[in-house]
């Protein structure tokens, strides 16, 4: 080698880096990470990245490590931001006709939230936001309810914050789990959700400034339903009124998932206890998909 | 949009994250993000990335960002693991023909090493390796010396560590800045370089290991050299007779960059004071192009 004085080029770098992977053991493994090679060198040749620019990348990606903590996952906001986690999830295979359709996690997504009496509310603190009543059926594709589905929900305050992002709130406020009877119904009290800022005073925040986007996202309500026989559904629950609907910030709105908070005055029936403002409920049944279909 | 029923598709999440930055302003980093998001969708749907794939990286990166202190630079090694700073070296404007060429800056570079004499050592530390005088000329391309050169070098010693990796060795050992006179010559004593690996109990070497990648990179000395109206080089001396020359963990190697170490007895002249060992010589000019060449 060392008598070969040919000047290397950019290719011997990638069919050596593409290379040093083809005794990978885990043959899925080796693909990805050598298409990984492909795209990532394909990507620094086609832009002709500069040494400045591969410095200020790694600062980025250094800062959005540091950013991680156990309350906050910057490099889900990244993959959000960046349409990588929708991708992801649209490219997983579908879910069959009917059923509910999944859409990001996102990054605030708490495990062990408090399992609740179905009927009870997630609201662990008072003044925080409009009531709202959340109820439907957990269902198969065949229309069977399903018994003993979990349902895990979490979702923002009136302030825009999730708990985990608010030392002001008790831990567990706006986020529970609860288990469906035999009649699959589910139903719960929470607050109606407001648009909020994705976490916009870190390395992707910054990013959004300096491109000029903005960091909104529609209303909505996170849920993740499983049981027994299904495939687990994550998604979301919008709300149709958000003026970001057309416009979030992490590309998360599928058509199917947008619902109605549907406004109630303090006089009509079913009425929260104590509230004379206007409330509202969100009807909508969760369909899942057979497991392994 | 939430009138249209329509699935979301994959192209459609790609289209509306470029979209997204469209309004940069800055046009370089306006064309840097629409790519990346085309080469990072890209690169998702041609492996069909799956949601516990996804997750496995983000954790990865979670972890690479974590394993980054004042002292480790995670992913710049992951960056050379992969042959991108490599790469990115390479598609620089290259030097004229004659210059230094260069390569990899690796995760060891410590700004403001001590400023030593010429010709004194930068070992700190007694005992850790066979002493090597290094030395040459800083020229410019026509052959004229260079004044006023600034040499920063850094080496590993002989346990395979580099100073800020090891407590064991002072902070300054076996790093140093020296600076040339009117001749343009540099001389200093240091030690052998050896083969190490690369830092491997971490995330990147988790990658090696599941990959079957050894983490070895062939003996060097790192070198910047700058002068005023020169262009600045960051490059390597590696050793000649290194076994892994041919398989450098991070594809740093460039033929025109093996030099050879040259044993000496301890009765030649030159030979270190109190020492009864082989020592060796490494002599090697330092070619620089002009600034903005």
């Amino acid at each position: 080698m060392t008598d070969d004085l040919r000047p290397v080029t950019a290719e011997d770098i990638t069919v050596a880096a593409r290379a040093s992977f083809a005794g990978a053991p885990d043959g899925r493994l080796r693909f990805l990470l050598q298409h990984l090679v492909e795209h990532l060198h394909g990507y620094a040749r086609e832009v002709r990245l500069t040494a400045a620019e591969w410095e200020a990348a790694i600062a980025f990606l250094t800062e959005t490590g540091r950013a991680c903590t156990d309350r906050r996952q910057e490099f889900i906001l990244l993959s959000d931001a960046l349409g990588l986690s929708m991708l992801v999830d649209v490219l997983q295979h579908p879910a069959p006709p009917g059923a509910t359709e999944s859409t990001v996690l996102g990054p605030f997504h708490v495990e062990g939230s408090p399992l609740r009496p179905m009927g009870s509310s997630t609201v662990d603190q008072d003044g925080s936001g409009e009531p709202a009543f959340v109820s439907g059926t957990v269902r198969g594709t065949g229309g069977q309810p399903v018994a003993g589905a979990l349902l895990d929900v979490w979702q923002n305050a009136a302030n825009q914050l999730y708990a985990v992002q608010d030392p002001g709130q008790p831990p567990g406020n706006l986020r529970g789990r609860f288990r469906t009877g035999a009649d699959g119904a589910f139903a719960f009290w929470s607050v109606r959700p407001v648009d909020y800022r994705i976490p916009d005073d870190g390395p992707v925040g910054r990013m959004l400034a300096a491109t000029g986007r903005h960091p909104w996202r529609p209303a909505h309500l996170h849920i993740i339903v499983s049981a027994p026989g299904y495939r687990t559904v994550t998604t979301h629950f919008f709300d149709r009124t958000s003026p970001h609907l057309a416009g979030d910030a992490v590309f998360g709105v599928k058509p199917s998932l947008v619902g109605d908070f549907v406004p109630h005055r303090p006089d009509e029936p079913g009425a929260p206890e104590g509230w004379d403002g206007t409330w509202y409920s969100f009807e909508r049944d969760v369909v899942l998909a057979p497991a392994g279909g």
